[in-house]
């Protein structure tokens, strides 16, 4: 142990670091914590027997295994010879090529895939990280708060917050948002239930699970939308325990964006006073979008919410996942009182934090502005219409909530087709989500082919087209017996 | 609602989506979701009048918002003039400058910021997400699981564990990593308590803080390694419940490594059998160091543990932090069996998340291999001893573990030389972390500008440099009383 005052020569000086018990296990030889194993490459560990192998479950798919690149370890001449080099050059270079074609025949999921951050391509070579609290500075100087909070301002302003009022970071993905939103929520309220429609996103009942929270699950219209009815019904029976919401604007699959209003009076109907619920606006994408649509039902601090969390590769784009989580400062000061009950120097959920999130989020917001992202939603919106008007008119199932930009349709009868244009699906829905990168060009070539290909599908009339009016409703179904 | 048959005129075209209740609202106006807010620019939220401020508590710091880089709206003729292209262009120019500068002044961190991923800077333009679960492919295209793959794999050999025995996953740093090894230690003993040394990292007790989990803190040695007397004394009033430890393989301050086969040992004559303790292993930045220093205990799955991470932009480096968490795939079979259980379709904490990371790693790996990390972690070592001889030659308190390349020493006693050099500091310790980008001359230069500037600090005999016999040992210390 240090400081039992045991010397040992190493490399030619004192050190004082050795431990009693490391000294005696070494038999008295002098320890050489700069002696390396003598062989580095460690052997492949094989199976101990097939018997066991048999046995084993494999309830997660393996596939990835087949198909992926394996690292090598680099030979001795690789240097000299550049095949190494040369190798890595190949695979990077087929790799692009996929990412260009994949990028091409995406629709399915929310990811607006159009952005030009080569302005920032200088960046990459920094390790840019802010640990912890956004405005608490580190002493590690290679950060970029002064972009996140900068971004932190802009949203603070989309959504009615002055700045000495909120707390908030630019986070990982949406998922860590509504893991912090639903966080603060439990602390503000220790023994609150988690309300939350069915539909959701997953992360919410993840929440409810991780944080050992009770949590009540909500029906839903069959536009998507939380069922207040249902609400009410449900939070009547436990009047005695404080309400933690989770408001969805803009569920996963419908683009279905929960009544916020009707939200906040179904509480106070039921005898709730502002200070015995809060709500989690889980903003995904529409989060971004809402604030520039006329009458859309508004998400703002001016209301008796706790927090919002929107994803900022989703609407604005970004290379990798990342969102912003904005709440109240007075709930964050509350945490934070008691060190010791967050056993943390910050409020945030990951301790280090890329930095590259904010310098690109803090690009686009300059570049486009509140009218550029005005102009973006009208967009998307009127192309969203145009499509879901298209599939409709090929005799389509298919819907569009009114705030929305997710087109719900007929799942494609062929998985390959699916796959080729990267469809999220559920049970008999397929979804497109229109963003600025999907054009009318794009969607031309996407429902030419569609519709070719449908035809051959359901060239034998013994198959049928499935039915979704249970799913999106009976006057958006165009199946054999709702036409 | 949708279905009630409700048909609205919008763009020329009929829509279906309308719900009767905004219509109601609207006093039967026609309902255009393309239209958009008259004034995008959202006003300033202004302060409701200082009374309220005054009272406010102001908990966490403020002042970065002195600092912050504002996003302002486009000028109409900003395309025309570029003057904001121009603006942002200088800010950029200005930032990069600071971030070569603070990269130079850098020690206090376990960051390797000797990287160069020119190669990738061509993937900067895709929005690549590895959406949940690394074994199984989402409809997203844009993906990397086959890289991230490849680095799991990489790991597991390291790690000595089967491929078809695991399950791991890129995470976003190690705080992720940690979040996991213990919710899954955890959600394999529900009922376990947590025990973890003092000096773990803070993400440790946050996690039972979230998870709600009873945790309870062990003491350490003055190495800052777990002592497992005291281990042993906490164990045993509790042995009717299960027991999940985090182990540390270089504690965050003094790097120091947990002796886990004593820690074994420990449960072992406590009466705990194997299938009564779960060990999550936070190899933050040593975990992989340790497999290539020679007789260092060695972290394998051939040992009874269940889960281990590592961080990604620590040894490695990386622009962006990561890690990697590895796990054994009966761990996450027994989660995944219930697919309500973990209300998700994967078993990562983050449902999106980063696919450059994943190439990042696999670009080191494969360029450096096994022999190359050995030879850096070789190098560390080495210079790590040499900073440290230089150190107490110079009659400054400083000490180093036998297997760590963290060289723990007096606190400066000037905040602005503290800054300038990026120093974490703990009471009246400060430490550097030599990484593979630290060379002698970088030590040098911070051993004379130290040397010097600290002769002026203690210039007048009052002033004593502080005493850190209680911090790292009597015999490391060079304080008037111990010298």
């Amino acid at each position: 142990m240090v400081g039992s005052g045991v010397e040992v020569s190493i490399n030619g000086s004192l050190t004082n670091g050795i431990s009693a018990k490391h000294l005696t296990a070494l038999d008295e030889e002098s320890f050489d914590p700069t002696a390396v194993v003598a062989e580095p490459v460690p052997e492949v560990v094989e199976s101990n027997g097939d018997g066991e192998k048999d046995k084993r479950e494999i309830v997660l798919g393996r596939n990835v295994h087949t198909t992926c690149l394996e690292v090598t370890e680099p030979d001795a001449d690789d240097e000299s010879t550049g095949d190494k080099d040369a190798y890595m050059a190949s695979v990077l270079s087929r790799y692009r090529k996929t990412l260009l074609e994949r990028t091409k025949h995406h629709l399915g999921y929310p990811y607006n895939l159009d952005f030009d951050y080569g302005a920032l391509g200088q960046l990459q070579h920094f390790s840019i990280n802010n640990l912890g609290d956004p405005f608490i500075e580190s002493n590690y100087g290679v950060h970029s708060r002064q972009f996140e909070v900068g971004v932190l301002d802009w949203f603070a302003r989309l959504w009615e917050i002055e700045k000495s009022d909120y707390w908030g970071y630019i986070t990982n993905c949406g998922t860590e948002g509504n893991l912090h939103g639903i966080l603060v929520g439990r602390e503000v309220f220790p023994d609150g239930i988690l309300y939350a429609s069915k539909e959701s996103h997953y992360s919410v009942f993840k929440a409810a699970r991780m944080y050992r929270m009770e949590c009540i699950k909500i029906a839903t219209l069959i536009t998507g939308e939380i069922d207040c009815a249902d609400f009410k019904t449900k939070l009547l029976p436990n009047k005695d325990k404080p309400a933690i919401l989770n408001v969805n604007i803009g569920t996963t699959v419908k683009g279905a964006v929960d009544d916020l209003d009707l939200v906040i009076q179904t509480l106070e109907e039921c005898g709730y006073s502002h200070d015995r619920f809060y709500i989690h606006c889980d903003g995904a994408l529409f989060g971004l979008m809402m604030p520039f649509v006329k009458r859309a039902p508004k998400v703002t601090f001016k209301k008796p919410i706790g927090s919002v969390s929107v994803s900022g590769h989703k609407f604005v784009g970004c290379p990798m996942p990342c969102g912003v989580q904005l709440t109240r400062i007075q709930h964050i000061n509350a945490l934070s009182r008691n060190v010791e009950y967050l056993a943390s120097r910050d409020a945030t959920i990951m301790g280090s934090r890329n930095g590259h999130a904010p310098i690109f989020l803090w690009y686009t917001l300059n570049r486009k502005g509140y009218k550029g992202f005005q102009k973006e939603v009208q967009k998307c919106l009127i192309n969203a219409h145009y499509l879901k008007d298209q599939l409709r008119g090929a005799g389509i199932s298919a819907m569009l909530n009114e705030l929305s930009s997710t087109v719900v349709f007929e799942r494609p009868k062929d998985e390959e087709f699916v796959r080729r244009w990267q469809l999220a699906c559920e049970g008999n829905m397929a979804h497109i989500i229109v963003m600025p990168n999907v054009t009318i060009e794009k969607l031309d070539y996407f429902l030419n082919e569609l519709v070719k290909e449908r035809s051959t599908w359901y060239s034998d009339e013994k198959i049928q087209p499935p039915c979704l009016a249970a799913d999106i409703g009976r006057d958006n179904c165009s199946c054999a017996l709702h036409t």
